[in-house]
Order: C-alpha cells, then structure tokens, then sequence
C-alpha cells in the first residue's frame, strides 16, 4: 500500500476556513500585532507569511518593529490597548533565558502564542480551563504543539470512538526533540491526551504517560533505559523536530506502516525512505501552525469581549 | 598604596550575626528546604555547605533528594506545606529553559532564591514592595546579586550620603557576564541605584542607566558600540562572573585604585595582577550569597507569620 503524503497547505485549509467565518463582520476587526526585534531574515519571512494568513481571514495584522533593548516596554504597552487583541514575538531576540522572561510580560489575555507561564502551567498539567468549574474558557495552547494535535486528528489518530481527553489511549508516540518551546509541551499534551510518548532528546529518552488505564489525571514522567532507535522502533506514530539539517531518522528502523510528522523546518525525514515505510506523512507543519495562531487570537478576542461586557453590566 | 583583600567569610559574618539574633528563639523554627535533583557533584557540596551555615544560625535546612522526574511535584507539596518555609533548588536539573520553567513553579511566598516571575519583574522595574503603597514587605531579591550589593555597601560604593535608591549616582561599573540568573539581574539592580552599568557579555556591551541626574524611575537598556575592552577601561568597579576558568580579566585595561569583584566560582582575576592594579579586591562572594539565602528565608518567615495572623484575626 501507497504511503500517503498529506501537506499542512490542504490540513490548515478547514481551519482557515472556519476562522475566517468566524472572524468576517467582527467589529471591532480582531487585531493581531507582531513584535520583530531581531534580524534574523527567517524571522522576517515568517512575519510576511503571518500577515498575508491574516489578510486572508480578516485578521488585521500589525507588524511593530522594534529595538530590542525597548522590546519589553513596547510588549507592555500592548498589553495595556484596548485595541490590541493579541500579541506575539519573533523570537529568538536575547536568547533562550532572556525570551523566556520575555515570554512571561506578554498578559495572558493577549498571548496568542501560549508561551507565558499560565498557560504552560495549566498545558502541563491538564488544567484545560481558565475558569473552573465554570469551563467556558479554554486555556491557549502553543501554536505549533496545538498544530501537531490538529493533524493528529486530521490523520485519525486521535480515535473519536474514545472519550474526549483520552483519545490517543493505546497508541505509542516517540517525539523527536525536548525543546522547552515544542517538544516537551508536545509530548505532555499527547500524553494528557492518553499516549505512551517516548521523548526522546539527545542523551535520553523520557516517557510521558498517564499510566495503565489512564489512571492518573495528568501525565507522569518517567526515566527509561530505551536508547533513541529502540523508541523509534516502537513508535506508532514518529513526529520530528530536530532544526538540524544534517539530522536524519533512521527509516528502516520505524514499524512498517508507520504515521510520520516532522515539524521541524529542516527535513528530518529522507522523503522517498519515509515513503517507502510509512502509511501517512506530513512533511511539515508551519501552516497549521498559523491557523491555530489565528484561532488562538479569536478566542482571546471573545474572551475580552465577554470581560468587557461582564464588566459594564456589574 | 597597597590593594586591599576582603575575604566573603569577613564580609558575611555580619549577617550570618543578624540571622542568628534574629532566628534564636523563633517557634516555629524557620524551615528550608533545598531539593536535590542532580547528580552534580558541585551541588551536593553547596548543599552540604548550606546546611552547615543554616546550623550555624539556627535555622532548619532539610535536604530533599528526589528524582528530576518527581522534582515538580515536590516543589509543589512543599508549596503547600505550612512547615516549609522556604524553598530553593540546586541547578541545573534538566537544563536552563526547563529549569525557568521550574523556577515559577515555586510559590512567591517561599521563594528564598528570588528566581520567580514576580519577584525578577519587580527587580527589574524598580518595585521594591510587594504590597505597595502600604510598603511593609520588600521584595525577595536574587541572592547572588543581592550578596553583590552588600559587597559593594561594605566597600562604601553605595554611598550613605546620597538618598536612598540612588546611592550609586555617578559610579561606572563593568559586569561581566550577562546571564539571566546573575549577570542580567546584578546590572539592572545597580543600574536602578544609580549606577551606569555597562553590561558586558560575549559580542555586545550594553548600558544599564537611569539617565542624567536619574531621570527615570527605572532603568534603561541601550546598545552600545563600547568594545568589552572600552568598557573595562571606563569602570571604576569591576564585577566579574565569567564561569570559565580560562577567561581572565586583563588586568592592564583597568583604572588604576579600581574596585574589582568576582562572583564567578572560577577565578577572573590573576591575584597578584589585580592587587597590584586594584584599590579593594574581593575574590568571592559564595559565603554572603548563602547569609542572603538566610536572610531572604527570615523574610519569608516573618511575612508567612504576618498573613497567617491576619488570617486568624480576620
């Protein structure tokens, strides 16, 4: 049987289609600022890319220049404009350790990317509402973790047989990469959601599961003796985030049949390998990641709609 | 004139003094709590060290060796405990992103490292309090900036006659390294006292400053095109805490009756070079970071104690 490749541009296209609908005759129209503080050119491109995705939908995206040293300032402000719905950075801009102090000036109402510390808490430990018992909003999750989700189930790997929030109960799932930024969120979110993740990242392999049964609410953690190969062996579903282009997954090593993502920019997957081996393949991400930027945005919007309504009727 | 040498242990025997009057006779008596996460062998020392100094002055230390997996967990049954009353952790335990990510899981209430968002977004804005305008609790400061800080008042750089909060007006200081857990917080800290700080780090110098005649409540950022040679030249105190022991201060560039301080555990400075060029020397500061840790813990104990009245009698 044929492997099938499936592009973010065809997955991503429902999810614009529906944000889109969502956003159309909106008034105020959703406002989106971007903050570039970097010279990084593929931070640039992925800024003219998110603008045209907006455009698109009917999104109003404001790219804001910036030097870096009045980042932290300008992000405040933001944070501060009633006109100002939602708020992202192009990172990196200091390095990781400054970022992700960064990360956490951005307010929770308008953080689009899902990057400050309330949200990762509540990714991390399954908390999928901002106001319970009440559970009228969800929390924001990252971008690019919430895309890999959305193509899971696009794929039907999440089974909608299973009850919500422990739908990938029974599968197997190696994420290749433990960054703080992708990675980790990634596994923990699979996991939260009922896999045996096998994170694997240079030097280890972690498991991230909530055990037999489901028994535990949340996903543990749990050292393994597993080198990287053998957690790929056992993976059903192998999804890849490693920025190297010299990295490459060893293919003959995958159960035949297997569903591979990469999510990385560079090519984890040799193409007509992984075709060879898998059933299903997604060769990249970045536009599903988009839409769930533009998603994320027109939840935050609602929720300071019905913030600002609540506050003028009390 | 000859360099005179001021060793931590002189320095910090004042504040260990402090503590100990302070902490005799407390009932409850105070509680920290230092997790071990790692297997670095440099951290069980520093903990065997921290136990050693907190019998010193009649507090409790209880070393909790746990599994990096179990590690959030703990932090957080230890945040809910009322017999802890304070928690620090020994980094590195999964490495700097992940640990930023633990930092903020300490609660502020128990933060003796100073190392969540709270109290590193008030260092950084100059607010001084928590509980503003009443101004009753000061915030929690990082303890090897804060150790930093004491050094430089013992030295008489902080000068008395100016008015509090600006008692570095006029000084030009060189710190070099710009790391997110000391060299980045020690330069705003200075800088919000008045100081120009110009922070050097691998590829860029940048300035610290309130302005002329501090104009701003809080310090600015600006790039610079300073060389770290040029900026070593303009000091007229020097604070190192590159943590290489190949990286040495050239001594040569240095003001003559400059004030040279290390903080790094690797040492920066050449002794015999420095104490012919330097007017006060000081080559560590571990022993009063520790009276900081102890310090911060009385803080947080006397604050626990205050709310818990309240509680009682509201």
């Amino acid at each position: 049987m044929a492997c099938k490749t499936l592009l973010a541009t065809g997955i991503a296209a429902k999810f614009s289609d529906e944000v889109r609908a969502s956003a159309t005759g909106l008034t105020p129209t959703p406002v989106l600022v971007g903050f570039l503080a970097n010279t990084d050119p593929a931070a640039a491109t992925y800024a003219e890319w998110t603008a045209k995705a907006c455009a698109d939908v009917g999104i109003a995206f404001e790219l804001r220049t910036v030097e870096r040293t009045d980042l932290e300032d300008a992000i405040m402000a933001a944070n501060r404009d009633p006109a100002v719905h939602g708020i992202m950075v192009y990172y990196p801009v200091f390095g990781p350790a400054q970022d992700q102090y960064l990360q956490n000036i951005v307010s929770p109402a308008k953080d689009v990317e899902g990057l400050c510390h309330t949200y990762r808490y509540n990714m991390y430990h399954n908390v999928r509402f901002l106001d319970a018992p009440a559970d009228r909003k969800k929390c924001i999750i990252p971008c690019t973790p919430l895309a890999v989700v959305k193509v899971l189930e696009h794929l039907h790997i999440y089974n909608p047989m299973l009850p919500y929030g422990g739908r990938l109960y029974g599968k197997t799932i190696a994420v290749v990469n433990r960054s703080e930024v992708v990675g980790r969120p990634l596994a923990a979110l699979l996991a939260n959601d009922g896999a045996r993740v096998l994170s694997v990242d240079i030097g280890d392999v972690l498991e991230f599961h909530r055990g037999d049964g489901l028994e535990h609410k949340q996903h543990i953690v749990k050292e393994t003796k597993l080198t990287a190969d053998e957690a790929l062996a056992l993976a059903d579903v192998v999804i890849t985030g490693v920025p190297s282009p010299k990295y490459k997954v060893n293919v003959d090593l995958l159960k035949p049949g297997v569903v591979a993502i990469n999510f990385s920019s560079a090519k984890n997957f040799d193409a007509p390998a992984i075709k060879a081996r898998a059933s299903l393949y997604v060769p990249s991400v970045g536009k599903v990641t988009v839409a769930m930027l533009q998603r994320n945005l027109l939840r935050l919007y609602q929720y300071q709609l019905d913030d600002a309504k609540a506050a003028a009727s009390s």
